[in-house]
């Protein structure tokens, strides 16, 4: 029998990316990406104020088509392909990215009279316009509903739901009144392909709703009512118009509208996915399930793992961004942690303080690795970007201390790669601390593919191997697995997530595995991290720091 | 009646100068400068041990020779000036810069066997090979005799007399054994312009002796040969051979000797000063007197003080370098205070870090000068070098906190010279706690003469006006000052130091003047300094460090 296929579609930041995958082993059999062209690299930028990032909604129906397009056009010189063996379309995307629509389900951006008006665009993830907004959900749930908080870590974030929809209630109330509902860019497309032409009958995953919008079955879905009426009423009143229930994946979004199946010639009726965020799929791509952790590294981290339901403390492990039932795979709770500077960190010092590029980077990198660890003295704080998890702080800092005057870049370099893998360190401590098993950690993200010292850092640092995602694409195949499930095995999909992961993820053969002198070095020095990370975090009390640098001698000695 | 004429010679680390100085006024009619030419710029290094530097002296004897004939030929054009007016000849070197000499007084590198001996050459103030000995020196010190720590700040220094002398007999106890005495370069120019040849007939400078040799007369001069004898027999009998007493400034050296008066063109029998180390006679040259504290900022800082003697607890003020009696001058206590790195630390982070060189200094010292006080919500440990006042400990490493994505370099440069103003803060607290008056700051050196955005940070965070020293040769300038009180009013000079100072010293007009709004941001930043100070340099026990990056954002949020 010749295997079927299903698209796997991820929009990311700057382009979307379409993949047609083999059900049957994962590969690809063809890819295409789209580089949005409106804005700054596709986004939709405010000279006057930073904190703006917007996304032009035309450029997501223009990036689906063709993509999708090219990609079958591809696959279609694979011998085994066949577009009659194409079951199903996922789709992932940033988030939180909502997105106003009137009541035919169509974005207001899309409508002569907002084209130009940037609120009435897509709110990008990393939009921050809304900081006093966020301060004053979480000031306001803190009091009258700490519930909310719980599952996401105890403080609502600028970069979310509510907090975007009532900044736009502030500063472009005509484009609040305008909108019937809102929809995050996770929903929209998979309710987009089906044609789907009333905001009541979108799909919403829990994926966005429960990270995201303080959803939750518990206390009966979103916020209530008399909570959001304390922000503004008007908020009180859409809520009417948003959903009542979100849902884990595995159930479809709806079925391929005749003019889609048209465009990309494939069978009307297809079944399509449930959206849900990069980063979840991504880690279903990566072959996420209890026990094994999925790393997403790039400029920031995004950490995912999933625990069987019931764990009732769990839902609430404290620090954590998120723990969110049937958030990545049904049956399971999704937690999700992360760390706010990564790659961005390495580039802060390589291009913001050395002034260096990218041959800078690998000068420093190669520099870094023929160190042995400890040998410089150093210990960085890895928060110039604030602290995600497990404090919870945006208003925290970077620190290096232990420099002499002979510390160089390459050893700066090397010690904020340090920081970053305590941190990492740090998060999985918390997580196992609360039952979460981890025995297994698969990295995908540019940084796990192209860095070396990285990997190594992280392993020895975490004590634990560190594999490398089979895909360099885990969202899109993410989301193939995820229409392959939606699919079902009567179509030739499966009905069960770990066979399907089982036969469509891998992991490389390049691996990084502890050793044991790095490991007992960085022992001695994650003691220290922890020192100063609570202190400074304010995780505990007073304490002492006396000899936090002369043990770094001594380690440095050691290691000399 | 025409102006009487002294002449200041200054032995630095890579250059000696000399100065003929018109003791009516203090200006200058003649200078002249001789770079060493042997080693790299004047110091011997071994390939082999970066912690090595040496001095051939050789160098000296040319040097003084060179620079004394030059500037008397400069001399020789000013229409008022005659050689017959000269009435004295004053000398400042480095310290603690032990040299070996034969029983003639004769250093033991001008003999032909030790010619290539780096042992039997000057052992510059630098030269950190002693380490080990200075730690054993300190132990010992510190079990049986630890009333000779109590001057010199509580801990035995590499740099100084009695590690540099041991580690030679330990490292080459040929040079060790051919030494009859030792002598500070300090000491030695002084005996060489009088022709002495016998090391008892040496005139030592208690200068040198109080502040590097634990000389004091109240327990009888140096330590004692039982002290002595327990870190080798061989330092007690060497004891015999050193002196038994040491002296303020202010008493002949010696007159000049036929042969070097021939050379220079002076007359013979001309007194000549006792030496001093530059730091001392800087302070003297820039003014000192009680209440004006002098600050030489270089690549490291020297403070000095003094105060009126009999102010008994107070020649053991915690954490200060050395507190020696007639010192600096006679009648006082003279007081030494430094920062390890102040140039250096900038040095480091713009060429060490930055890879840049004298143009970015100037750039990004402009782009600092362009910050208001606590913008960058940054604040740095200056101990990159270690503290040597007033937490002496050299394993202490340097801190930076309150980095984001967006910290610039400038912003990190400006934080250091914060950093260093910070530190010199706490010097001047410490004094003012234990009773020296500090009513007037004098800066002198290559920093104050060139930096405005480092003096004004100065005055703002010490919350003083800093003045700057006339001469920009305040070293040579001392040592005329003692040449002309040497030589006494009678012979044209001064009986009293501080009518010579009057005369001969004075502050540039341009100085520095702290502006009300600065004072109060940096107050602030400086009881968080403290914080960091005081827990990490292991002056307090556990603090609490919670609120620090918080407090950095507060300051740096109503800077801006």
């Amino acid at each position: 029998m010749p295997p079927t296929y299903t698209i796997g579609v991820d929009f990311g930041t700057n382009s979307v990316r379409a993949v047609v995958i083999d059900t049957t082993n994962g590969s690809t059999a063809g890819t295409a990406i789209f580089n949005y062209p409106s804005g700054t690299q596709g986004v939709l930028l405010d000279p006057r104020d930073p904190h703006l990032a917007r996304q032009n909604p035309d450029d997501y129906l223009e990036g689906l088509r063709s993509t999708v397009v090219r990609a079958l056009a591809q696959a279609d010189r694979v011998d085994a392909f066949s577009r009659s063996r194409v079951i199903g379309i996922g789709v992932d995307t940033t988030g939180s990215t909502p997105i106003p629509v009137d009541a035919d389900a169509r974005p207001l951006a899309l409508e002569r009279q907002f084209k130009n008006d940037l609120a009435a665009h897509a709110w990008l993830w990393k939009d921050h316009t809304a900081a006093e907004e966020a301060e004053a959900i979480t000031a306001l749930a803190r009091e009258y509903a700490p519930e909310y908080l719980a599952p996401i870590g105890g403080t609502y974030s600028s970069e979310w739901w509510w907090s975007k929809i009532w900044r736009c209630l502030k500063v472009a109330p005509d484009v609040f009144e305008a909108a019937y509902s809102w929809v995050e860019l996770a929903d929209f497309i998979p309710a987009t392909l089906p044609g789907v032409s009333r905001p009541e009958d979108i799909v919403r995953c829990v994926c966005a709703a429960g990270h995201k919008a303080m959803y939750a079955e518990t206390w009966g879905g979103l916020p209530s009512k008399e909570f959001l009426f304390r922000l503004d009423p008007r908020l009180a009143a859409l809520r009417d118009r948003l959903y009542a229930a979100a849902w884990p994946p595995g159930r479809p979004a709806g079925q391929l509208a005749a003019s889609w199946a048209a465009t990309f010639g494939l069978a009307e009726g297809l079944p399509i996915a449930m959206g849900g965020f990069d980063a979840h799929y991504g880690a279903v791509g990566s072959g996420i399930r209890p026990g094994t952790f999925v790393k997403i590294i790039g400029t920031s981290t995004c950490d995912c793992a999933v625990a069987p339901e019931g764990l009732g403390a769990m839902t609430t492990i404290p620090g954590i961004c998120g723990s969110v039932p049937g958030s990545i795979m049904p049956g399971y709770i999704g937690i999700e942690a992360g760390q706010s500077a990564v790659g961005d960190l390495l580039k802060w010092w390589v291009e913001g303080i050395c002034e260096g590029n990218e041959a800078l980077h690998t000068k420093l990198s190669a520099e870094a690795a023929a160190m042995p660890p400890g040998a410089s003295g150093l210990l960085a704080l890895d928060w110039n970007n604030g602290n995600r998890t497990i404090l919870v702080d945006p208003r925290l800092t970077g620190l290096i201390v232990g420099q002499t005057l002979h510390t160089t870049r390459a050893e700066v370099y090397r010690a904020l790669i340090e920081a970053t893998a305590f941190g990492a360190r740090a998060i999985v401590e918390r997580l196992r601390e609360h039952g979460v098993a981890i025995d297994r950690v698969v990295c995908c993200g540019g940084i796990a593919e192209k860095n070396d010292l990285f990997m190594q850092i992280y392993a020895d640092v975490i004590g634990q191997p560190m594999l490398i995602a089979g895909s360099p694409q885990t969202p899109a195949l993410g989301s193939a697995i995820a229409a392959a499930v939606t699919a079902g095995a009567e179509a030739g999909g499966y009905d069960d997530w770990h066979e399907a992961q089982d036969a469509m993820t891998s992991v490389q053969e390049r691996r990084f595995t502890p050793t044991a002198d790095a490991v007992a070095v960085y022992d001695r020095l994650y003691a220290l991290y922890r020192r100063l990370h609570d202190g400074f975090g304010g995780a505990a009390g007073a304490l002492d720091y006396s000899q936090v640098m002369k043990e770094l001698l001594s380690i440095a000695h050691d290691a000399r």
